[in-house]
């Protein structure tokens, strides 16, 4: 944990973006995989890391904006816990280091919340992505379905916390940091083992395994495919062969459970292929023109269809579009090769803040989500502030049955080269991505830098 | 996925043994992390694989006791599916490979379910041990509240499942020792990392990552301390040093999801030191005597007290124990070291069928779990027959905190050698662990035997 002066200091802030009530953040529990007993990697809920901090099921911090208190709720352990499962901290020494004065058994919790219910006060929290918090939340609150959770949310403090968690601290830039430099470690050995004859599920349990031997998850499921053109595959049945790419999408969590998220493609066995190296320098630029332009007030649509530009742009050079670039980009024809966005906010998820409502955390009154095909995948689209931390993660894919579907359809005819795209449809994609900082004039890359030109893959390849 | 035949008749087999009615064996679907698309390893639903056999999240399938036939539900992919995720099977073909000649939409369950309800047709179910499968009974068979799915699980059912789940066929017995190869594989790479100045976390990230890189993930998450006297101590914090004791407790699963489930401890460094070598050769000799009493017939309660003679019989030769030793086992006194059962069933659940409810799989009408300290964890107690697949798996620990306590209360004074005690205080623990079947007239070792005896685990660990 940080030091609790932190952690004060965060509730004060939320304190003072929120009118009155009481603000209730419940951890998370265990999950069960197959039975309860049998329970995946424990992860804290962000919001509740991010206010109290303790990293451990059975707890629930509670925020009192009019009368100034905060309370930690938790049941200490029982003999049988510590014999089957250790010793672990009073609720009273995580509240000490929360940094908060006031703290209770579980049981209170539910007294404290009926009492709030039935003198007509305000409960704020967030929404809930898992259903057992639904349920206690029902439960709490005395709602007679649980569909009626989700209607009471509140908005107010969807908006307080997102304000407050999406400018990150120097000890948090530093936490996503350490989350890279595990990342590094990650795809450094993805490269070395990426060797014809091996299969993708070898080198993806290698390096969830790196992550867990720093005592820490992936931050998400690894990707890692020579089907990179699948964007999100999880699937890792293939064997690497001569001339495939294999792209990897992957990081770790830190102690305090900040993200990395970085992606790197590489050629199995070392050397890139020339239509390879076409394709790989155009996403490479556009890459490094975003990190050029990422400073604050820009807004994140312009650099992701700056991005747009650059990946259309080359791929008229390579023969495979035609037509105005420009219009090509405003219109969305690029999206068959990039159908995503340039990126995300990153920190405490690796999708900063996703389940408060991407509409929130990456948009605003002044940018709007786009409902264009591919810029609708964007994931943050408004204007950047110093202390954002970002993702940068350009990428150009051949996705055969979008190519198939847009191709019978006709559509972009006049923009997509559809009889030379034929004989590249078994290419699979290329995605490189890197962490970035927002600065005060600028942007800075995050962690130590993975091997990214051809020159440094090939050489570190050898 | 085994051959369609499999499925078939293990359908054939559910419906022999109810009397009329429905059964709705819904799999599970994706388990969220820190935000609802940042998702766990998935899990299929053990019964869900047991009777259908797809493993993948979105599908339902349902057994007509009465018309004799059996459907599979789920919704194909979408274009935005296949481009974020990949093709994957159309349900139909799913549907083909699990011998079911009817498959629908999702969308249909839930008619067919209200229409079932609405004739007052019996639905059965099995106990739902995630709460988002709670709330899907709940909607499907339109109850009021969550908490009455739980109410109206079906009995008749449980009993059915357990029935023909207890007893393994011959693919099944081979799939269990696939997974004890690969756990045969992460303990020797534990053995060998096992040095002083490394991380328990290192060891444990390592192991993992030898799971997940065959393409699967632990069957449970993965116990290696140096501190063995917490049972199920899923922390990594420490490192080793000369003089520890290092437990590992780890299985892995195959890719039809069953598991396996092997302990070894062994001295850091590599050679065991003199009090070390006292209580290991008494674990090993109640594992092996174990191991030579299992066959059809017996109860493992027996066999659980047998252990428990030979652990407090092997005490009182150190001094620790004193007294009569079967008076002792048969109050519990050699429970202060040996405070949990001998084994447990295994299978498509490292502890198989454990949300069915431990009493209907590991007693029945014959013999009734016990409420004493100890003997009450035993997951499992009455007669063995041909096909059960077991662990095996006797401890000694010295639990400081249960020392302090029943020493306090001078608990079975006359029994245990509290002065002697003080100093093996900060021993640890050992268990030992394998996984047997029951065959026709006795048992046999399950895959590749890890190095169990001392002078084995000395020699491969040189």
């Amino acid at each position: 944990m940080f030091k609790p002066h932190t952690y004060i200091t965060r509730r004060d802030r939320l304190r003072e973006n929120l009118s009155s009530g009481l603000v209730l953040l419940p951890g998370n529990e265990d999950s069960a995989m197959n039975y309860r007993a049998n329970t995946y990697h424990f992860r804290q809920d962000s919001s509740f890391l991010y206010f109290f901090g303790p990293d451990q099921p059975g707890l629930a911090g509670l925020i009192d904006i009019d009368e100034n208190r905060d309370s930690l709720f938790g049941d200490d352990a029982s003999l049988d816990d510590i014999i089957w499962m250790g010793q672990r901290p009073t609720v009273k020494s995580l509240a000490d280091r929360s940094g908060v004065d006031r703290s209770f058994p579980m049981a209170e919790l539910d007294k404290v919340l009926e009492h709030a219910v039935s003198s007509g006060r305000k409960i704020h929290y967030l929404p809930p992505y898992r259903t057992d918090k639904t349920l206690r939340i029902q439960n709490w609150l005395g709602l007679h379905h649980h569909s009626e959770v989700s209607k009471k949310v509140s908005e107010e403090l969807i908006r307080a916390v997102v304000k407050l968690r999406s400018v990150k601290s120097e000890e948090e830039i530093e936490e996503i940091e350490k989350a890279v430099d595990i990342a590094y470690e990650m795809h450094t050995t993805a490269m070395k083992m990426a060797r014809p004859g091996v299969y993708e599920r070898e080198i993806a349990g290698r390096i969830e395994g790196i992550s867990l031997s720093h005592g820490n998850p992936v931050s998400f499921p690894v990707i890692l495919s020579v089907e990179g053109q699948i964007l999100h595959n999880h699937d890792h049945g293939n064997i690497l062969k001569e001339g495939d790419l294999m792209v990897t999408d992957a990081g770790s969590e830190t102690g305090l459970r900040y993200a990395s998220d970085i992606t790197r493609t590489v050629p199995v066995g070392g050397k890139f292929l020339p239509r390879q190296r076409i394709i790989y320098e155009i996403v490479l630029t556009a890459l490094q023109e975003a990190i050029r332009s990422v400073r604050p007030g820009i807004p994140y649509r312009d650099v992701h269809l700056q991005s747009a530009a650059i990946i259309a742009g080359g791929l008229k050079e390579a023969g495979l579009m035609q037509g105005d670039i420009h219009e090509a980009v405003q219109l969305g024809a690029h999206a068959l090769f990039f159908p995503h966005g340039i990126g995300h906010m990153m920190g405490l998820d690796v999708h900063d803040m996703e389940d408060l409502g991407e509409d929130f955390v990456g948009y605003d009154d002044e940018i709007k989500r786009s409902e264009q095909f591919g810029l609708a995948f964007l994931r943050m689209g408004r204007r950047l502030q110093k202390g954002f931390a970002l993702t940068i993660e350009p990428g150009i894919y051949f996705i055969p049955a979008l190519i198939d579907k847009w191709k019978s359809e006709k559509k972009f005819n006049g923009f997509i080269n559809y009889s030379e795209l034929e004989s590249w449809k078994n290419f699979g994609g290329i995605r490189i991505e890197d962490d970035v900082l927002v600065t005060e004039y600028g942007s800075r890359l995050l962690g130590k830098p993975v091997p990214k030109t051809i020159e440094e893959i090939e050489e570190f390849m050898l």
